[in-house]
């Protein structure tokens, strides 16, 4: 495993930490009895369905070579994943560019990305389990026009667009139905914010250059090595003590900028999984150093109301040497170093509980390990909060007033 | 004026906010004053100094003819502002790319960056007080030595040089003098955060394309307009208020993607000029409707710690109508629009303290206004919850621990 929490400076204990030991067994074993709903992701890297991943490959290998350009219209989980691997890993020359739409409502993102589209060739990638989600169905039936108007007929527009949707159910299936899509399957027992795993985020990821399967195989060394005794049972414990001893807030402090969508995709994650019942840590995120320049005051003397959690990138992938003036002859990553010793030094004067994430390396098989470490320690503390980590009852509430809107 | 903040939807009532009225007449005189330190930014848009205006703009043509690429080396306030405003503002066609570096200290950006100014006829623009930022001073230290490659000389490079630096005192101010960059001033009485307005945010911004006098205009209508009977002053007694009522978070709701660094730029401005001695709200940032679908759940149903604060663009810059599909014949601005008025109930069943912060359209001149509305807002609050707006007294702790491990 290239990922480990140290949770050493958060001022707990390790008899409050090995208290809820059995707690997170239990949990685990829940996770793993496959009785429990919404729990399909965590086999999923072990019990891979390698025809699926096939399909995945040659689907991914023909939009290569046939287009300049993918756009994935989708929103929320079937955004967030395949954007931070995207931004996050390194990519095979063979990989085209990616854009998203449909994850936003907003008229001049919509207008770059229609030029865009209009002046290379592209393919469409629908992603959602109903078809219905409101931005997703907008951008679809803008884009669709001009898909036909660019191709000639339907026919041909329609050879250019790939459904990833519910196996059966709903409008987007309905459509792949009436009109030949290609397609791919949201599988029910995965919710969208578990779904990277899935043909949601690899089609995206293996369009762009990344190696897919390393991904896959770092989720599973993960799967494997999940243990009551591993560290990430200490990490999750952690969070639900802290939260219990009156913080608020998770602070994701992310020490390398390819991160941010990381974070991104960690807010909806811990936020969807633990926000109810009015309980969870509130996750937000901050890149550094850039942030410690805005941030930073008030992180060291406004109200202590978080927790934060450092995510390390321990081993930099070029090394940049400084050649002149007072720090000449150590590099851009010794002074990344100093400048995480200095964050932790100075957060735990304030008394400020930090973890350590440390990520021994951004490759893509430790990035298949880290999601499905936060995936399972974002599980294991919404368990011991009492809240069910895979649902998410209050999503609807702005929905619903939306289209009372529209009608 | 066009930005107006709307707080019937805070819960607060019109006794609670009228109480604070004369206390805001009393910060704005003070403001106003003269005597206070560091309030140079609220006279500067009113009198200008035509000199050195015009100096900005005969540089940044100058730059603009000769250059492809401007590198701009600053962090915190010497890089936040010019980003907001590039990154949300229409520029004409003579701008030219700018990008930043030393804001991080990741060398995969830095790899990614330095390859650019090898490739790019490229200006450096150095933005420090001191010249001594950690981040700031390594990066400079790493592209000079490119740029005597690159243009053949020491001499050849620093005349490709531009220095935003103290007038007077400092390394960089010294280099200026040793190896005759070009520089303009930092003015003394103004800090970061609040120095947009300064040859920091206007030097980036005109290079880029941005008509800077529109800039200035705006802020000069906000700040004639200012008063204590202004909405401006109910927004800031209502974050005052609020925060004495129990909530500790500020949630900035962006329902317009390209405001996403002005959030970032606020997240600065209130946390920095109010996070201190324990108090001040903790500035967070979503963009909507995107992080609906990932921070919804938390902000319905999680803990009610927070207040919102959402920056409404009333007017679209372009109108994109939805052909077919359920919506047919409404535009994404229509959604959008639903979108937010389903925030708005939605938000407000759960309880949750609602600001509007309309801004009418997002252009250079309304984009002035909102820059100083916020800087006066933001220096009230913090008067009314009787910390000092300009100073930052906890941003030298990390700093201070990092120097001692590098020593």
């Amino acid at each position: 495993m290239n990922i480990s929490a140290n949770i050493e400076k958060t001022g707990l204990t390790k008899e409050q930490i090995e208290a809820y030991r059995p707690a997170v067994s239990d949990a685990l074993d829940r996770l793993w009895s496959g009785n429990e709903p919404m729990t399909g992701w965590v086999t999923l890297p072990v019990n891979r369905n390698q025809e699926e991943l096939n399909t995945i490959q040659e689907i991914a290998d023909i939009i290569k070579d046939e287009a300049e350009l993918l756009v994935v219209i989708g929103i929320g989980g079937s955004y967030m994943g395949a954007k931070a691997a995207i931004e996050a890993l390194p990519k095979d020359a063979s990989g085209i560019e990616v854009r998203f739409l449909g994850n936003n409502l907003c008229t001049d993102y919509y207008w770059e990305t229609l030029q865009e589209i209009k002046e290379k060739n592209t393919i469409l990638c629908v992603i959602s389990k109903s078809g219905n989600t409101m931005e997703v169905r907008t951008a679809f039936e803008v884009v669709k026009p001009i898909m036909v108007e660019k191709y000639g007929s339907v026919a041909e527009a329609s050879k250019r667009i790939l459904a990833i949707t519910d196996e059966e159910t709903g409008t987007l299936r309905a459509e792949v139905s009436e009109y030949g899509y290609s397609s791919l399957v949201v599988p029910s027992d995965v919710g969208g914010r578990y779904s990277i795993g899935t043909p949601v985020g690899l089609l995206p990821m293996a369009v762009s250059g990344i190696d897919i399967i390393a991904f896959l195989d770092g989720a599973r060394e993960c799967a494997n090595d999940a243990g009551w005794d591993h560290d990430l049972a200490d990490y999750a414990i952690a969070r639900h003590l802290l939260e219990k001893e009156g913080k608020s807030v998770e602070v994701f402090g992310l020490c390398h900028s390819r991160l941010f969508y990381l974070g991104e995709w960690m807010k909806q994650l811990f936020g969807e999984s633990e926000g109810k019942e009015g309980k969870g840590l509130m996750p937000t995120s901050l890149t550094y150093s850039t942030d410690l320049h805005s941030m930073g005051q008030y992180l060291q003397e406004g109200r202590q109301i978080f927790t934060e959690t450092l995510m390390v990138v321990d081993e930099p992938s070029v090394s940049i040497e400084i050649p002149g003036g007072p720090q000449k002859g150590k590099t851009v990553a010794d002074i990344n170093n100093a400048m995480i010793g200095g964050v932790i030094s100075a957060h735990r004067q304030a008394g400020i509980p930090i973890t350590e994430l440390h990520i021994q390396k951004l490759d893509t098989r430790t990035f298949g390990q880290l999601i499905y470490y936060l995936e399972t320690t974002c599980a294991i503390t919404a368990m011991l909060n009492g809240v069910d980590p895979f649902n998410q009852p209050g999503v609807e509430a702005y929905k619903k007033e939306m289209h009372r809107l529209l009608d």
